[in-house]
Order: C-alpha cells, then sequence, then structure tokens
C-alpha cells in the first residue's frame, strides 16, 4: 500500500557545521529512502535552528543587518542542498529513479498572531546588558537575557496558516518527486494584499509540516525526534512508554505536563492537529532510525483519532 | 502562439542589499509577468555575483569558512524569494493564476575541463599580500592581484555539461508554473560515481541559462543586458546597432574582438550555442524592460541559424 507521507526531520539530522551536515545528511538519506523503496510518496520538511543561527550571525556585523526572513531562504538552499544530494546518491546506490528536488517555501502566518505580542524564540548571537539595550532602541529588536549567557534578540513564533508555494509541491508529488519543503518552519510571511511580507518570526517546524500534511492530504504525519516513542513521567522511576495515543489521551498527559514544552509538546501537538484533520490520518513520532519500522506498525507513539 | 522562454536575468535586475534588492526585483517582475501575460512559458536564471560575494564575505572569518558552492546554493535561497514574490505580487495584480517557485539548482561540470587548471573568477573579500600567501598555502586557495585594490581569491569558470535538477524543471514547466532556476549560473558540482560533489567554481550564468534552455526545448533564449541590441563598434564613431546576426557574422565578429570578454562576449557565445542547438532556436539580447518588443520582433539582436 503506498502512502503519502510527510517526515519532519529534527535537528539532529543535520549537522552545525557545513562538513558536520554533509556527513550527516547521509546516515539520514539511508532511512528516507527506505521507506521511498518501500512504495510510499515523501515530503520532507526539517529544522534549521542551529544553521539559520550561523547564518544570522555571520551577518551580525552587516550594516544593515541581514533580515531574519531572508536567513531562513538562505538556510533554505544551504540545508536543502547537502540533502538533497544524500537522498540523491542513495537512491541512486539503489538503482531507483525518482528525482529530488528543494523549492524555496513561505509559510503564511496571521498578523493578529497573538504571538506577535510575546516574542520568545531566541535567535543570533549574544549580547551585553548595554548592547542589547542600543538593539532595542536603534531596531526595535525584543532583547531577552538567555539562562545567564547573555542578552539575545527574541522572535515570535507564530502559527502556520498556509504554504504559499503549495500547489508547486503538489505538482512535484503527484509526478513521484521527493520535495524538501518548508525548511525550518518554512520563511514566515504575512498577507498585505498581493504582497507576501517577511517577518522576523520562527514557525515551529513540526507545525508546519503538519500544516503541509493536511494540505497535501497525507496518509501519515512522521515527526522524528531523538526517542523511539512517547513516554509518560519521563526520566522518572514510572516512566512508560506509549504505543498509542488517543486524542483524548494526548489532552489529559499535556493536562499532567507529562510533554517538555519547546521538545516533546509541540510534537505531540502536531500529531494531534494531523490526527484530528480527517478520518484515516496517523501521525507517528519516533527516531529518524525507526521510522521504516514505525510505518509497518513495529514501534513508535501513533496518535490516532479513534 | 505559445513560446517556451528561458530568460537569463543580469546582476542589474538584482540589488547589492537586502533592501535594494526587495525594491529592484519589483521592477525586473514586470517585463517578466508581460511575457507571461502574453501566453509565453517562462523559465528565469539569474546572476548572483554581488549577492554570493555578499554571503562569502560575511563567512570570510569563520573557520572553517563556508565552502563556495554552499555559498552558492545560499545565494539562490535568497534571490529566488525576493524575486518568485516579486513575480507572485505581479500576477496577483493582473488576476493570473500561475504560480512561481524557486528551484535550488546544481549544474554539472566536468572535472576534466581545462578551466580547473587556470582560475580566473575572483570571488569575495580583498586580501593583504601577506593574507593572499598565507591562504594559498593553508588553504590551497588560488589568490590573484585584482585592478590595484589587493588580492582575491580566483575560482574556475567551467562550462556546464548537464543540470541534475533537469526533470524538476521540466514536470513544472509542463504543469504551467513559473521556475526559477540555475540561480548564479547553478550550484557547481562534479560527478563521483553516484556523488554529487561542489566544487569552487562559477559557471557562467549565459552558458548555464543556455544549457538549460536546450534541455527544456525551449523556443528562446532571451539573455537580458544593460543594452537594447548588441553592437559592434561598440561606443565608437562607427558604432553600429544590429538587428539580426547570423552565426557566421557572429564568428567574423567576435574575431575582429567587437565583444568584450566577460560581457558582451559571453552572451553572444551563449546565444550562438543556442541558435546552433536545433532548426528554429532564436536567442534574443536586449534589456529587461524591451523584452517583450523583443519577442515581438521590435527591437533587440536575434542570433539566428540562417
Amino acid at each position: 500500500m503506498k502512502d503519502k507521507i510527510v517526515v519532519a526531520l529534527g535537528g539532529n539530522a543535520l549537522g552545525k557545521t557545513p562538513k558536520e551536515q554533509l556527513e550527516l545528511v547521509k546516515k539520514t538519506a539511508k532511512p528516507i529512502v527506505d521507506l521511498i523503496s518501500e512504495g510510499h510518496e515523501l515530503v520532507i520538511a526539517h529544522g534549521n535552528g542551529p544553521q539559520v543561527g550561523m547564518i544570522n550571525l555571520a551577518f551580525s556585523k552587516n550594516d544593515p543587518q541581514m533580515p531574519f526572513p531572508e536567513c531562513g531562504a538562505m538556510s533554505q538552499g544551504y540545508i536543502g542542498y547537502h540533502l538533497q544530494n544524500a537522498i540523491r546518491e542513495e537512491l541512486l546506490n539503489r538503482d531507483m529513479k525518482q528525482k529530488v528536488a528543494t523549492v524555496i517555501t513561505q509559510v503564511i502566518v496571521d498578523k493578529e498572531d497573538k504571538a506577535f505580542e510575546n516574542p520568545t524564540k531566541p535567535i543570533g548571537a549574544f549580547y551585553t546588558k548595554e548592547e542589547a539595550d542600543e538593539l532595542e532602541k536603534t531596531k526595535g529588536f525584543s532583547m531577552k537575557e538567555d539562562a545567564g549567557r547573555g542578552y539575545r534578540r527574541v522572535v515570535p513564533s507564530p502559527l502556520p496558516v498556509d504554504v504559499a508555494e503549495k500547489e508547486i509541491v503538489k505538482t512535484l508529488v503527484e509526478n513521484d518527486h521527493i520535495v524538501i519543503t518548508v525548511g525550518g518552519g518554512g520563511i514566515p510571511v504575512i498577507e498585505e494584499g498581493n504582497t507576501l511580507v517577511g517577518v522576523p518570526a520562527v514557525i515551529d517546524k513540526d507545525f508546519a509540516s503538519e500544516k503541509m500534511a493536511e494540505i497535501l492530504d497525507a496518509d501519515y504525519l512522521i515527526i522524528l525526534t531523538a526517542v523511539e516513542k512517547v513516554a509518560i513521567n519521563f526520566g522518572k522511576e514510572n516512566e512508560k512508554w506509549l504505543d498509542e495515543i488517543s486524542i483524548a489521551e494526548c489532552e489529559k498527559y499535556i493536562e499532567e505536563g507529562h510533554f517538555a514544552p519547546g521538545s516533546m509538546l509541540p510534537k505531540v501537538q502536531a500529531a494531534m492537529k494531523f490526527a484530528n484533520s480527517k478520518k484515516g490520518a496517523k501521525a507517528l513520532i519516533t527516531s529518524l532510525e525507526k521510522a521504516s519500522d514505525g510505518i509497518k506498525g513495529l514501534t513508535g507513539t501513533v496518535i490516532v483519532n479513534k
């Protein structure tokens, strides 16, 4: 059975330097091509935290500074280039004919999103208190103290509303191409009439992947993480790994505070949203290495709307 | 009559800073959308000289340095993001339904290309003689003195052999999407078995556009430049603007040294190559503003194989 699958790769699937990334994407490509070789249609999303941070930092001395959405666009090109080549090579090594492409992708957010009132995502370089005050005054940045390490710019994390390049991605998927899209959660843009205006923000890549999975009418959303399954009481004596969670159970566990904000919580929330989006939609949370087994029902945590 | 057209945008169609680029692409979008509104299928290529230079420079203090092909990948994301939005907006302003996408594009070069023996293209920052010697020794860079302004790294400019993402671009064109591709002449890669390996090089964007036009079986290659027509005796008293040039005439004019290397010469050579590639292939050299008139036969210089 051929499933349409959106895979959201975590930051651990990529690397912190060009050299490290070039090595890591080779490992990342194998389980992805396993899924393709099993007959599934793959759409690949990925994070860009360390990479866009590196790019933002490189331009931090530029005046005027490189805007953050432009840094995101650069990170999509940079990551996509390595990732598509690793997948291409793995496909060719197995005599498979699929082609792979990176599409520069913008995700539309609502300018009325409450997140814009409370920027929370730290990006880029660390500054002293004096530099931070200066940046707040001269550039209008929001600066926050970051765990005793200095001050950093914070940007909002609004929810994805739509994907500007959705028709492009659809066409490629329909023609059996493998697409890398919504890199880093997509370049965040708001609609001003017919204009898309980039905004300094970070869209959660799991939520962006979920949006893309809905748009593509996918069968599966796979959210990859460092662990094989979701747990309740994680790291405690009564830790319990979960095979399947219903929406109601998810809500109960979230209420009880089992999932860490900024880590497992958004993954579970994105998975719930997809499971809720249509009959038969399945969301799987597992590790990269176990993705293929997870799709076969052998491992991972499945979130379903029962 | 619906023609398939590959347009190669010159550096003057973009800008040197993000802000300048965002303004300039709006002007660039109008003549492009004119061509689309006249029923033509458009594929858009562009240079990246100032942009990849800016990116390379931002990373010049990084150790290890950001490799040059990765900088090229970033420049495709950065330029494509602005250019596709400007075209999207112009399309929407005219109630047109086409979608536009940027595809990260690699151009395959021959590792035996003679250009690798003689790097000529200066890139990135200026260095002192001492720094240049150090970079030659420690990084194996080729460094050359640049017009009294200091030392710069030089990279080879090999000819394009193939486009790695050609099937992706074909699919999008066949489905009436507007594609931005081979940005900056493409990310230069060589084939090592099943692996594509990025190489520090600059592929001439007019030659890369010509290769793409051949691959797509295009009707027209439009090479945009600062002037409306090609001239012989350019800037002299007996300057003569040309409406149409045959291959034989092109060869004669090149022989006589009418076209400046690194400027009009590669444009004429790319145009000749395309005109020679198949019966009915037409190459047009004109300015961005005159592109639509040029396609109607009202201006510009057409290179044809008669």
